[in-house]
C-alpha cells in the first residue's frame, strides 16, 4: 500500500494509470467491435479526462444537459450528444443555438409536443441541432416504445429538425445478472425503431446505446455507437456487479479514521470515517451489500452512512485500524461523488502529480 | 399556486415568509424553555440563513467541518462550534488556531487519542481552542458511552485542552414513533455523563442536544443548548415523520415535466421531471415513501430517481401533468440537496427577491 498522501480529508483522488487503462480497454473493446464510442461525460465532468477519451479514438461525448455541453465546448471538443428528452424554453433555445456555432450538436427527443416545442423555440434556427429520437428498451424511464419512434422522427422532420439516430439507455443492465437480457433487449428494441425509421426514409441513422454494464457483451448488432460512462473510474456497484475488478478501480476518497468503538453495546466492532454521503453520495441499490467498499479491504462494510460519517465494520477478528489511519473508500455510484467537489487529486504511483477542476460539477440545467 | 418562476430547472428555491417562520418558531420555543439554540448551519451552508438565526437570538452556530467554520468567520459569525470528533493533524491544527482568533470556537472529541493528538497539533496554543465530548445517546455512530466521557475529559484537561461541555446527536431519532424515546435516551446519556463530569471538578458546562425530530419535545431537562438543523427548511422526511407540515416546507425543486407515459407497458401512468439525485441528493430511509414529494400534489410518489430523472407516479384517476408543466419537488434529505447547488433563488409571494451563495458548499475538510 502506498504511503498517505499528504492531502486533506476526505479527498477524491484520481489514479492516471488505472484510468487511462480504463480508457483504452473500452476504446479497444469499441474498435474491434466497430462501433464509435462517445462516452458519458456526466460521471467525469472534467476536461482533461474528455480529452484523453477523445485521444484514445472517442468520436465526441455524451453529455447529460446544456450546461455540461457548455463546459466542454469551453474546453474545445467538438461533439456533444445532450442524451436526454429536453423541454427547450426560449433561453435554452438560445444556448443551444449558440452551442450550435461551436460544435457539432445533437439532442434527444421522445415526444411528438417536445419535437414540436424545440422547433418553435430554435425558430429558424431548427436545422442547426440535429436530434435522436430516445427509445425504452426496457429500463422505463424516459422514451418511447420502439413501434412509436416513427412517429416522433416523422413529426422532427415536419418540424424542420434532422433526425440523426436514435438511442437508448439499457438502465435495467444494473442488477446482478441482468446485464446480458438487457442487451439484448437494447438491440431488439433499437432495431424495430430502426427499420421503421429506414421504411420511412430516415438513413445514415446513428443506433446508439450502451451502459457500462452491457457496453462490453455481444455483437454489435444493430449498434453503431456506445455511450458507457462509469467505466473510466469504475465504483463500487461495478465491482459487486462483476463489471470491474478491484484493480479497475481508478477513483476512491480518501479518508481518515476519526471513531471507534470496541464491545460497547453489544454490536460488532465498529469505526468511522470521516467521508460521508456529502463525498460520497448515498445512492444504494437493492441490492448492494453496504453504502461503499474500502479499496485495500473487500470484507469491510460501510453499514451506516451519514452526511460526514461512514461507520465500517469488519469481520471478526480483524483489528481495527488505528485513529488517524488513512483508508480509500470506493462509493457506490461514482457519477455521483465526482459531483460533489470542485477538484480532484491525480496521483501516479502514490505521488500526487496534478489537480483537475471538476468543470461541469452541478451543472444540472 | 403562484405562477411558474421565471428560472431555469432544475433550480432550489427558497420560500424567505416560510423561512423566516421557522426560524422564529424554533428560536420561540428554545426560548420558552430556557434553552440555548446553536443552529447546525450545514443544512444550509448559507452566511444569510446564519445571520437570520442569530438576528433571532441563536447564540453561534454548529457546523460540521473546519471548512464550514472558516466560512462563516468569513461572514461574521462570532460563535462556533464543530460538532465533530475531529482527527487534527499538522495543517489542521493552523487552521483552527487561525480561526480560534476570529471567533470563539469549540470542537468535538469523543477519545483520549483524539484528544492527546489535538493537543500535541495545537501546541502551545492548545488553550485557546474549547472540547466538548460527545456522548453516544443511541445513535451509535461517533461519541463515548456515557461512563466514559470523564476519562475524554480528565484527559483533555491534563493535555492542557478547555474542556466547556458535553454533547450528543440522538440520530436515533430519524424514524416513525421514534423522536420522543430518543429524547430521553438524550436526557439519560447526558445527565450521566455530566454528573460524573461535575464530580470532577468540571462546572459551567453547556449541555447540548437536540436533532429536529427531537428539538420539540420534552422538558429542557438536563439540556442547556440545542442543535438543530433541518429545521429551517422542512423536507420531506421531516413530513413523514410528522414533524413538519407541507406549509412549514421551505425549500423545493422548481422543475419541469419533460416526458411522459401513458399505458405503454402494463405500469401505471407515469411522468419525468428534471429533478434527479444530482440535485436532490438520494438519501431514502427505509421507511421513506418514496424518494421526495411534489410539493402541491400530496398524493404522488417519486417511484424512481436517476441523475436526472424523477419518475413520479399519481393515484390512478389523476391527469398527468402536460409537458413542460413546472413543479416543485421536496427532496428526502434537505442538507444533500443544498450541498449540490452553488446558489439558491429567493422568493416571496412567488416572486424572486434575491439569490444566494451557498458559501459553504462542499467545505467537506
Amino acid at each position: 500500500m502506498p504511503p498517505p498522501l499528504d492531502v486533506p480529508t476526505p479527498t477524491v483522488v484520481i489514479d492516471a494509470a488505472v484510468l487511462e487503462r480504463n480508457i483504452a480497454s473500452m476504446a479497444q473493446s469499441a474498435r474491434v467491435r466497430g462501433l464509435q464510442l462517445r462516452p458519458h461525460a456526466k460521471t467525469h465532468k472534467i476536461p482533461e479526462i474528455a480529452r484523453l477519451q477523445l485521444e484514445a479514438g472517442a468520436a465526441g461525448l455524451t453529455v447529460a444537459t446544456i450546461g455540461e455541453a457548455e463546459v466542454f465546448a469551453d474546453a474545445g471538443i467538438g461533439d456533444v450528444f445532450i442524451a436526454y428528452p429536453l423541454w427547450v424554453d426560449g433561453p435554452a433555445a438560445l444556448r443551444l443555438l449558440a452551442l450550435a456555432q461551436r460544435l457539432r450538436l445533437a439532442v434527444g427527443v421522445d415526444s411528438v409536443e417536445g419535437v414540436r416545442q424545440l422547433s418553435r423555440s430554435l425558430g429558424s434556427g431548427a436545422g442547426r441541432v440535429a436530434v435522436r429520437v430516445e427509445v425504452d428498451s426496457g429500463h422505463h424511464r424516459s422514451g418511447v416504445l420502439p413501434h412509436q419512434a416513427v412517429t416522433v422522427a416523422l413529426a422532427a422532420r415536419s418540424a424542420g429538425l434532422r433526425v440523426t439516430g436514435l438511442f437508448t439507455f439499457p438502465g435495467h443492465s444494473y442488477g446482478p445478472d441482468l446485464a446480458a437480457q438487457a442487451a439484448v433487449d437494447e438491440q431488439e428494441a433499437l432495431a424495430e425503431a430502426a427499420a421503421d425509421l429506414r421504411d420511412a426514409g430516415f438513413s445514415s441513422l446513428e443506433i446508439s446505446g450502451g451502459s457500462t454494464p452491457s457496453a462490453r457483451l455481444g455483437p454489435a448488432g444493430v449498434l453503431t455507437e456506445l455511450r458507457p460512462g462509469v467505466y473510466v473510474f469504475g465504483d463500487a456497484q461495478q465491482r459487486e456487479l462483476g463489471h470491474c475488478g478491484p484493480e479497475d478501480i481508478a477513483l476512491s476518497v480518501e479518508s481518515t479514521v476519526v471513531s471507534r468503538r470496541t464491545g460497547t453495546d453489544g454490536a460488532p466492532d465498529r469505526f468511522v470515517v470521516d467521508a460521508g454521503s456529502k463525498v460520497l453520495g448515498s445512492d444504494r441499490a437493492a441490492w448492494a451489500t453496504g453504502h461503499g467498499r474500502l479499496l485495500e479491504n473487500p470484507d469491510a462494510r460501510i453499514v451506516a452512512l451519514s452526511e460526514h460519517h461512514a461507520t465500517v465494520e469488519l469481520p471478526a477478528g480483524q483489528p481495527l485500524p488505528a485513529l488517524g489511519s488513512r483508508l480509500r473508500v470506493v462509493p457506490n455510484h461514482v457519477c455521483l461523488t465526482i459531483n460533489l467537489v470542485d477538484s480532484v487529486y491525480v496521483v501516479r504511483n502514490g505521488v500526487v502529480e496534478g489537480l483537475w477542476s471538476v468543470a461541469a460539477r452541478g451543472r444540472n440545467s
